[in-house]
């Protein structure tokens, strides 16, 4: 971040107005600070709509704050939630200042249920900032999950591959500015030259490479886009952005939060065949795969949910 | 509405926050207050996320409000609307609490992009309150616009269906209550009964009747509606909540107003075949239906455009 | 249905055409065919798009089938609606034609992720036929679930009932048509006098009237659609049409329909509360709502699902 | 394309069904066939639902096909695209098979209403094919367009940048497969290393890399996004892939092709600033930017317009 973005966010904060909107002083707390993730990228509060009450209010249709007691207002939380009632939490709102690769952007992207300010590198010129991970992310490639990593690479290897990454991600940007003929600065690099255009010259960087967006969803779909990319399963690059976003849900919503995790992030949609099976062990039977019709992958992932702590 | 709604009105406009958030005093000033519409119904603006700033900010994707030039702000905007870049425009949301008649609610639903609540007669009881035309709004069905209205009724033929109107929505508001076995205080009305399942009881009231909901929209989406909505092809009754939130719009985000009235409301989209004839006008030739391959419908509709002031 | 409405049925049942696309023969069965619901009502598929093989093909971003045996392709779908990989099927799609009292329409209508084209009464002429409850399915109101029903009326009462929505519903019907000024033979009643616009003559209709629509919807958002509305909480009158649905969705696609019984329709999503307590259960411990932090009402529901055969 | 892929279209292609739905002989004809586009690229029409006459039998909520002649039908047809009437265009879908480049696809995937599934980099090893652009689309940043090209870069500077690009592109490729461990046979390179995770190893490679993917998108939602990309202010790159597409749509839907050109593709939404100078100009007067408080920009377009024959 530039001296300049500094600035500007200061700004930002120092200026104070007085409103009758539902207002959540934890949110007032972190607006606009970035939360830096990764080498150089962040996620930053820009703005938010309603609190807990506001999911209330909705799913009562009512006047006021639709709030009784605390109590009755937490108990409805969590009913609404268990019984996939999910309208109401559509009433809340937020939206982020996000800086991530482009590769995590991707995955980022097909949540298509956000509305969403991409930096153009048509328009503007992409600045010299790409991912390269920390040692102790480099992995192998899993063998029993197609798409996850098995253990940390030595040490040595580790170093190889950062040492590629860089050097190539490096050229890959010397080269976008010869493409330009533009400098750090601005300025032009050779005079008798013009500059090809910025559509064409960003094509040779690669995947890693930092972009920017202003990202804004609604609580319901904010869970959903949480409960996947917070997931184990989900790519670590990407996980560590949604990890930071369980933190700033807790301080929005601390009920829904709440309910969040125990109806959503830690609970399991389990099937008919494995409710069938827990039925049967509950009444002392030896249950098998056979027994009720489970796949041996299926099993398998069965008795890693009874055997998670 | 009842003395306990204006009360817990009273109570959320009293309260105030301090917040780092953009905020603007013009809706301030409305917030909660319900607008009366129809005969019982009205919209409350319940929470607003935005202003104008919000939208140059996300065009920019920048760390600060993105604001460089009051004027350069607005310009940015007209240009943004007028080149179908919208989605600088869902940065900006709306929410409101809504009291409309049934088939007034049925039109409004057909916009799948909003967040909605409604009051659920399945849960709740509805109240007795339901739409009578004013006697100059009853019109005979219009010859050339088969979804539309012509003149007015005279006095004495909109007197016999207004009676009607009263009567059979009075009628049937008392089967209603009959099927409840409930008055209006929410006694039994008789104690050797039963009352009827609520979700059953309501299918006998006209779509007359008024309902309630909760509705939260980008501001993308809402000048799409309002768009359609505000337009003299849509119905009266719908038509008459679409104008109030105009008033709404010019307060909240101003410099989108004045856009969205040039690039949208009072704007033409005109087909290849009208530029033609245009085109040809301007060189002083004489036009007709034939020249350009218009239809007779089509041709009617662009000499109304022609000669609209 | 009228006789002309069976004639263009035939005709288009009659006509066979040869295509490469994916085809189902259960499905060209009943392509067109009314299947009768609740006393006026029906649903119709007009048309389908890809079958079990599409969902593969997609899943693989295969350049053919994408079908390996057809026991892999099997397990492949089970796989991936197990583990909430949802988008391949969104590459399958259906088109109903349907008819159903307003009351369950505006229920319908509330999901708004698919394709609609309602009858519109602004443009046309509704017809004089509203939906009367079978008399086994008057239902007092539930003291437990404000939104359901218990034990059937007495036929007495249930007689009453009836008895009164036939009369309001005839009348108001007689209404529609003296404010249209029109018989049922679409003739002129009183040539004296105007009729009013059919936008205003319609709203004295009670919420049982029949409307129909077209209706389209991917394969992933019907099976949204039809969990909630398959489910015993949905009321009655809509369980009706989408339990008539499962038959077709069986025809279908049986692979993904069989997935879906076991992952979705007959699966639970387990708290994180709620697996804690299996867990202790499974090793002989004593469980209550206190032990694991639960409230009574959610308790009540967790004892149902370990109850339910 | 393999040979194998090759042999998979084939066998697709030769297959034929009988059925009763709407079938277009244009569309079968092409169904599955690859249509090269860019230097590897390619859209192939995998399936199709619905035809023109699928858009009148919505539109008329109808038993039959809702058609009544032929005429009529291209008649109704246009008035629903000239009057916003979108929703019975939502009632005829397509999907595709597409292959093209990384930066193409992100551009691609911002329009967010199609159903996707997307080669994952993280689950399987892309392909050693990268876009180079022909040295005629080489470029010079335009200067009056931010986001544009100008002229063509002169054929030395052209074939410098092309090998830089095709030297990046290689080396990043080998260094992909060093990272992997596996050579372009699937063999494993260095037996003592291990290969690193797939979802890492891809971080290096450039967004010019090809992709593909799987695409599904409804027929109004379709038209948007042809008129967004066919444009010519669209990046070259995507407008070459939404303009083999207005092919595709010319077969499939030709009454409806023909509305979009006219009313769509070839019309412009003249701002109420333009119309009021029109209608000036049509009197004879003489109008300047001043005139009608239009921007120097806007009048610039305006002119435009009228100049453009």
């Amino acid at each position: 971040m530039t001296l300049n973005a500094s600035q500007e966010i200061s700004l930002l904060r120092e200026t104070k107005y007085e409103t009758r909107r539902p207002t959540v002083p934890a949110m007032e707390e972190i607006l606009y600070e970035p939360i830096p993730l990764l080498d150089h990228g962040f996620i930053r509060v820009i703005d938010y709509m309603g609190d807990d009450s506001a999911v209330v209010q909705a799913a009562r249709v009512s006047y006021g704050k639709g709030t009784k007691q605390i109590n009755e207002d937490k108990g409805l939380i969590n009913y609404l939630l268990r019984h996939f009632h999910t309208t109401p939490f559509e009433m809340c709102e937020i939206k982020f200042h996000l800086k991530m690769p482009i590769f995590v952007a991707r995955q980022w992207l097909r949540h298509r249920t956000a509305s969403v300010n991409e930096y153009s590198a048509r328009y503007s010129i992409l600045d010299r900032e790409f991912y390269v991970p920390e040692p102790d992310q480099l992995a192998i490639q899993s063998k029993t999950n197609r798409q996850g990593r098995a253990e940390t690479l030595n040490p040595f290897q580790a170093h190889e591959v950062l040492q590629i990454l860089k050097e190539d991600a490096t050229k890959a940007y010397d080269h976008y500015q010869q493409f330009l003929n533009q400098d750090m600065d601005g300025q032009v690099i050779d005079p008798e030259k013009p500059g090809i255009a910025r559509e064409l010259a960003r094509i040779n960087l690669p995947v890693n490479y930092y972009t920017q967006m202003y990202w804004k969803i609604n609580l319901h779909n904010w869970m959903h886009f949480l409960r996947l990319r917070a997931d184990e399963h989900a790519q670590y690059e990407i996980r560590v952005y949604a990890q930071a976003m369980l933190d700033v849900f807790q301080r929005w919503v601390p009920f829904t939060y709440q309910a969040f995790c125990d109806y959503r992030l830690n609970s399991m949609n389990l099937s008919a065949k494995a409710l069938q099976a827990i039925k049967l062990m509950l009444k002392g039977e030896t249950v098998t795969a056979e027994t009720v019709g489970m796949s041996p992958g299926e099993w398998r992932e069965f008795q890693g949910v009874l055997a998670a702590s």
